[in-house]
């Protein structure tokens, strides 16, 4: 990393304050210091020079004119919630925080639309929601996380197989360029052939392009019902045989996961709790939907049938709203039970879901080979395998000779079975090593011509996704 | 119209030849023709110097780098049935047509996905699915057209209200770029956040970023029953005013289409077949697919009730098969219907669906004020509306004089609706003058900006979209 950006000096800091005003204005080393990182496994920590908190997209047109004029670098940060290091500021400058920008300006019921600033959380959109009959799908776990976040790192979850991820929900953003000019694209309108889309084009960019500061979110009519299948097999390979039959259904269902035994384990020495079938080998988990009860079991009838063919050993409904609420509660609980057992380093690789086993097997050789635990779990019905390597049981000097190859031939295995690099967490500056196993020179020169167009002076996120 | 290009002389024509072929080089003037212009109303021809027919990538690789050398213009070309110009060469140059480029290279069960080369028309890809249990759902009517063509317009149709456009059915592309350079983006899935998604920037670019010779599909499972509703209403924003309501049922419509009599009219006098209901004064067309008859008719029993709450004086679903096809095919009908009826101009604005009938009465004011006749309908669903202002009882005077002023007018109306210029036939030269309408200079110089990326030499399919 060796840019060369201008001094932010005490001159600039006063125009910061004269821009935001002195409350929004953060200076001193405790308060910068939770701006230093994400949630991202072995992250060093970046002291930014200063957090401007921007309360209008016209605070940040003139954050981003001045920076622009000194060469500052800007990052901009919503929850802190990303694991890939999208949000640290890993060459100083400026946080551009957007947690002020937390309205919900508008629920539109007839045309089910939520326009939003960047700032709104998952969880207080939903609690919004809650109050209509609508409601917003993409459902990536972590609630705390913000709609601003989830547009940078095109977050996904477990309802992709259903709704598609945040991409398949955005109808329009208005965003601020790195020369401090407000554009806008895309309205309350599922068509457009008007041009190119420039939402399409920030959705998944982490930040790097522009900083959007108005979201207009497409809505769905809300479920009335939902249940889960929970389903036992001796065999991951049998579990991921039986996906493609049961997608074929005349229904699909919201989200479709597997799960290994590894991480039954740790999930049950986390919450104390045992859960269901724990010594089989592997687990389907299917999210169903639909308009009764009746219609869900029906279809949960053949989803069993298809699974007991592909030698599941049983299927399970659980019998109350508390045993379901269980049910999912683990599942979502993953993240923080294998964070609680151990440290950790974090894969995200989406693969053709027809390969999800024969990658996990690949894995688990690759795992073998470094003698460094590696747990699986994640999206069957759409691809995406979470992977964590555990660091236990290791030293540190073992750790950081082999942590690296073991990370580099995953993510080789996952781009040879037809892959990328990541699913829903983004490149941030962890996965950059990454990158060009799945992208040609050719390819990611003119990722970086895009990046030039909208940001000639390189002063918005650098260091993230590629080195520009 | 002042771009300076190169002269497509003898000797570039003779390593065309070297590049494609002599059987796939046309030069004489009788074989250009039937490339010099689309389905577009009142457009002038504009003869290419040649036209290639691509066998592979790699063809167009070199087709693009003699191009680039000498500064010709290259204009790619599917099935030509757009109608906004966007395949005509208005610099001339070479037409690069995809036609022989239609093979369907893999139909992918596990994954749901297909491969297809651009050439590969909808009508292809939809015979080739009927012998799978999979399906392709976006139908932009027009069966004719190519996956490439698709692309470039972000095409959408009747299913988008359940399945989206192009742009969400697409999970991946290869394209070769102005300089000869492929790349891919995308693969069998549905989550990444892996760089920029340039295949999403590919897609609605109407072929001036790159030419696309390598789609991924995303297929879904094929709908067992199918139904239609027709719904006659006596004031047309009675019918729209019943869409979010219908919407809000818990089964989501394919189509959702609104009428008006006047074109009930004339594709009556154009079938010689008389429509139900046909003296009233609007029309919903609900298509309804569901995994048995019953659970639709179920359905359009609520749909019903919803209706005639909002003043529908019946609701009739058709008796046969037979009655049923009639329907749907009067649908499809509308555009040769006018089309045979007089000669028009198109518009193919969309707005928030909410706001389709005080769209339409404002429509009808202009149309009034000019006195030209103005026929509505379309996507009551999506809020895509088409607009035919038909050239009958009319001078040529008084049309050339009368007719920019009354699209300029619409087009205004529309984006003040916050709606956009065109909701899937794109803007190629057609729109060309309206885009400003919707997007600030600098939004513009943004798209430029990325143009310019893409393609510094301003050699592909230039002329459309903007002057670049």
């Amino acid at each position: 990393m060796n840019k060369t950006f201008g001094k932010l000096d005490a001159r600039i800091i006063k125009d910061l304050i004269a821009i935001a005003g002195k409350e929004n204005v953060l200076i001193d080393k405790p308060d910068l210091e939770g701006y230093a990182c994400d949630e991202m496994a072995f992250s060093e920590k970046y002291l930014p020079q200063a957090v401007v908190k921007a309360a209008n997209a016209d605070i940040i047109t003139g954050v981003l004119s001045l920076a622009a004029r000194y060469k500052i670098p800007v990052t901009p940060r919503g929850a802190g919630t990303g694991v890939s290091g999208g949000c640290t500021p890993v060459y100083g400058g400026i946080v551009l925080s957007l947690e002020k920008m937390d309205r919900i300006l508008e629920i539109d019921e007839k045309n089910f639309a939520a326009v939003v600033e960047p700032g709104v959380t998952l969880d207080k959109l939903n609690k919004e929601l809650s109050r209509s009959g609508l409601y917003y799908p993409v459902y990536p776990g972590e609630l705390s996380a913000t709609l601003g976040g989830n547009i940078a790192t095109n977050a996904g979850g477990m309802n992709a197989v259903k709704y598609g991820v945040t991409r398949q929900q955005v109808l329009g953003v208005e965003a601020v360029l790195p020369n401090g000019n407000i554009i806008k694209s895309g309205g309350k309108y599922v068509k457009s052939s008007s041009g190119y889309d420039l939402a399409q084009l920030l959705i998944g960019s982490e930040g790097t392009l522009a900083i959007v500061t108005r979201i207009i979110l497409k809505l769905t009519t809300r479920p009335l019902f939902r249940e889960v299948l929970f389903v036992p097999f001796n065999d991951l390979q049998d579990a991921i045989d039986a996906v493609p039959e049961i997608l074929r259904l005349e229904m699909v269902p919201i989200g479709l996961e597997f799960i290994e035994r590894d991480i039954i384990e740790i999930v049950e020495r986390y919450t104390g709790k045992e859960m269901p079938y724990h010594d089989y080998a592997a687990f389907l988990m299917l999210i169903m939907e639909g308009k009764s009860e009746n219609e869900i079991l029906e279809y949960f009838g053949k989803v069993e049938e298809i699974c007991k063919k592909h030698g599941a050993v049983a299927a399970m409904v659980p019998g109350s709203e508390r045993a379901k609420r269980r049910l999912l509660k683990a599942r979502e609980q993953f993240y923080p039970a294998i964070k609680a057992c151990a440290s950790f380093d974090v894969v995200d690789v989406v693969v053709p879901r027809s390969e999800v086993a024969k990658f996990i097997k690949k894995v688990k050789e690759i795992s073998h080979k470094y003698e460094i635990k590696v747990i699986a779990y994640g999206h069957a019905g759409d691809g995406n395998v979470h992977l964590h390597s555990i660091r236990l049981n290791i030293t540190d000097e073992d750790w950081n000779k082999k942590e690296p190859h073991l990370m580099k031939e995953i993510h080789e295995a996952g781009i040879s079975f037809g892959g990328a690099v990541s699913g829903e967490h983004g490149i941030g500056f962890a996965k950059k090593a990454y990158l060009p196993l799945q992208f040609s020179p050719e390819e990611i020169e003119l990722m970086k011509a895009i990046k030039k167009a909208f940001d000639p002076n390189g002063i918005l996120n650098p260091g993230k996704i590629f080195d520009s």
